[in-house]
């Protein structure tokens, strides 16, 4: 699941993400053989605690988004996260099931897209989309090594090694 | 991974959903357990084989599509798309990294949510999140037991026993 996030907040136009919890060393390789070949500068990183990473952004003015199916409902913010994301920096945290209620302690807003149990993968790429209003579904990835011919039908890409 | 699918599948206004590959008891019960408490009449159904499953529809006129990172891209194709919702009956196949070919004999189009790697889960909200044009986000699910309260901070739901 954590690689789900990862491949969606860096195809989504991320610029970082930080995972806690068990680390998984192979994750970070996978990203990082995706990087190497779909070009970008995403980047992810191991935190063992999660508490000192909101505290930084926190301080730092980032605009903290805590996304779950409690939050307000997305389209009723959608203008606000554009405005925001104009003149802030922001961090969205998402989690499995059980979210620490202290994280509403970090947290400027709590977003949820739809109010019904959902995933926080999908979660994640609708806030993205919704902050980018689409545009990142066109995003170029600088130094890929892969690129792919979009077909209707079949599969084409072209390879510069 | 397929129980996300499933839950953003109900969440986002598919009517039904059918996973192939291993059985698990566990995932059907689970979604039937959140049918219980959320509401709606979506349903989830094994199939051990995905041919016949897909020949019944195509017969049915349905209009079928593939999601793959290979597709075109669905910036290009949302006008179409809720054209297509208009007149159809869609259906929509998804799966992990590895996609046998011959699906492409089976299905209208291939769509990608950007021509980057993603996730599935990603990719069928974008999906579902264009052919309703973000509608699906506020669907009432009848029936249900819990209904959530929205709240920028801490959660509060209702529960009608």
């Amino acid at each position: 699941m954590t690689t789900h996030c990862a491949l969606i907040a860096r195809a989504f136009g991320a610029s970082e993400m930080y995972y806690c919890g068990n680390e998984d060393d192979k994750l970070i390789s996978t990203i990082n053989k995706i990087n190497n070949s779909w070009g970008g500068e995403f980047t992810l990183r191991y935190v063992s605690k999660w508490r000192p990473l909101l505290k930084k952004y926190k301080k730092e003015n980032y605009f903290v988004i805590l996304c779950t199916m409690y939050g307000e409902n997305i389209p009723n913010l959608e203008s606000q996260l554009r405005k925001k994301f104009k003149t802030s920096n922001i961090l969205i945290v998402i989690g499995s099931e059980k979210i620490p209620s202290e994280l509403f302690d970090f947290t400027d807003i709590n977003i949820a897209i739809s109010n019904q149990p959902h995933s926080e993968v999908a979660a994640l790429a609708i806030i993205l989309d919704r902050i980018y209003g689409g545009k990142q579904l066109k995003f170029n990835f600088k130094n890929s090594k892969i690129d792919i011919i979009p077909k209707k039908k079949g599969k084409k890409a072209v390879y510069s090694l």
